[in-house]
């Protein structure tokens, strides 16, 4: 595809959300999961955050797409999350994966394991993520262990790329590395995206923002356009709320701000190129 | 009444509650738990979450009302939330529901079947929301079935009044039914309430963050007139927020600055219609 | 030690972690879970929440130091935070005790009892809250009931100097009394330090940031001193946030961006007092 031909999907997702309000439901961390709620409000979609397995099934028959994130991980989820899996999975919604936290803890090794079959729509993650889960699911790119600190310096985004391939052959999705210069590729092409701020290091939860925005985008493109759409509405937002901010806390502000404002004409200032594998 | 003497019962608990610093708990959803304490801590309550059986009853009886959100249920709710509700009840406290999301889970059905007995003082939600508690208990007005995605437009509003006027002949207490002009009614007269924004549908938790108001000022008034105060305070807050807010999270920061600026004679800009039923 | 010797001890901290971005893990409350976190990321720290035994076990030994909040507790707290405590006592690893509502419930009790003998490396808390952990582990200046509603007036604080010696002689490490004139000791030095803003009581969650962020200290100096310069850093950036602040919310998003903006040069400028007992 060319670069205006994303463009234009991109611009058309932006304006669908915006009109047709789609609701993605969540089962995330505790952590951020206001942000996330806030943030997929912002862009015009709607939330709705559960933790009981009967309830994520129903959000997921119910909702356009879901968005798992497994970081703090209560007891439930060992029902809960493959339930909202397989039945995202078995009624062909899109479902994107948040693999936060990848190797602290035998719940959440057991949890990321059985995933593999039910092939998210979108996998998101930072670089030390995407190697360790393809490292999990035994893929190429992968390696065992996992950097549990993460790191998210340009180079380390590249590391990740044949990780980010082979995942994304695996499910036929999308998978996202955000870092410096953000890596999203379906397994065929890779785009490389610039923007954001680095304010978003300094506060929680602009990761699994991300990927909830990616699952309210989920509900009316495919992954692969939804992953980037996300990517360039952050990327966007991020370099306009930093121009106005004074710290991480006004940061946050004028980010979920610009990322209410943002139209889909914008979307042409989002820098990216497209590589062919 | 006619509606100085409403404006000065409001006046007059908006005052109390800033002068004796009263202390509301709250079991509620994770997602705008944070948001829920900081409205009650600007209003001039005092807030207190938990999540286990005894420590509800203890707030329960320690504090002067208790609100309760039905979001976001946890395995444990199964014991908390009857506990929390009964004690309420015996004891002649105010307690306030919040039915959020219900329709969704089997929990959430049993538990919102389980409170009818224990009569809630105030019951708030949006239009869907009331007219399916109402359809749960069997009341006029409701339906069995309920839109999991909610309406707030003035018109839906409207169509809950039946609903929320059996509910309120049922509970003795009080209901409030938020939308683009809001009805409050003891089942005897109804208030209709304007002002807010239209931001407050574009963050997470407004609603949840008016419940929990409300259950700061039922610890000073009767059920009714808190319901009132709590939408009057959100109404003129949310109005004078949205003048200087560049999108929903500036918004939700000058939310909070002006709701706990507001002050008991400013209740008189509060546009609002009596109408006995 | 002389001030200037505190001063200096403080500013290298303060550089210290900046410079090596220390990772402090936490289990901490729902309510104020995400304003911890971005406070430690403020002030240069790394953070990571969980709620299960084994991720907690993995935190303790992979931080620098732990961070425990008994506010909120889960069922599974009731295996958790013990593990957690233990781990980091055994490790002889750095961990903070928040001993929030103490005397709410009965596993907060019997939790807090378990916690004398693995001797939390900090405990801090209002006057109220230490006074009630004294009497509970039946030291001097403890009394056997708690005020569930604290008070953080400038006499309190003092009626819990004996309290708080108690416990840092107890422990070998050192209490941390939040309050007007915040008192920090090691059993052996008592620092009266001021500052902050009267909107600290008006947000919920900033004593829980400020022992999240201790803990983030205690990665890279003594207990005494970072629980001084935690304080010093509150004090300061409250100070400075309080004048561009128009209510609790503006003030909380100006208060963490003064944290962020906090140069360990400008500790000099940190009001406090030396009292040796």
């Amino acid at each position: 595809m060319l670069k205006t031909q994303f463009q234009e999907q991109v611009a058309e997702v932006i304006k669908a959300v915006k009109s047709t309000n789609p609701m993605a439901g969540s089962i995330t961390n505790s952590v951020t999961i206001n942000l996330v709620a806030n943030a997929q409000l912002a862009v015009g979609g709607s939330a709705a955050m559960v933790h009981l397995p009967d309830e994520g099934e129903f959000l997921a028959m119910a909702g356009g797409a879901t968005y798992i994130n497994c970081g703090t991980l209560l007891p439930i989820y060992e029902a809960t999350l493959p339930t909202v899996a397989k039945t995202s999975h078995d009624a062909g919604k899109p479902w994107v994966l948040d693999p936060v936290a990848i190797g602290i803890g035998t719940l959440r090794t057991r949890l990321l394991l059985q995933f593999k079959e039910y092939k998210p729509s979108i996998i998101r993650g930072n670089a030390s993520e995407i190697i360790a889960l393809a490292g999990l699911w035994q893929l190429e790119g992968g390696t065992g262990t996992s950097n549990v600190r993460g790191v998210d310096s340009t180079d380390a985004v590249l590391t990740a790329k044949d990780a980010a391939i082979s995942l994304a052959q695996w499910t036929g999705g999308a998978v996202a590395v955000s870092g410096k210069v953000d890596l999203v590729t379906d397994g065929k092409t890779v785009i490389h995206a610039k923007g954001g701020s680095h304010f978003m290091e300094k506060i929680t939860g602009a990761g699994c923002a991300l990927g909830g925005v990616m699952a309210v985008y989920a509900t009316s493109t495919t992954p692969f356009v939804a992953a980037i759409t996300g990517t360039f509405a952050f990327n966007l937002a991020g370099r306009a709320a930093e121009q106005n901010a004074e710290g991480p806390a006004s940061f946050q502000v004028h980010f979920l701000d610009e990322l209410y404002k943002l139209t889909a004409s914008e979307i042409i200032d989002a820098p990216f190129e497209i590589e062919e594998v």
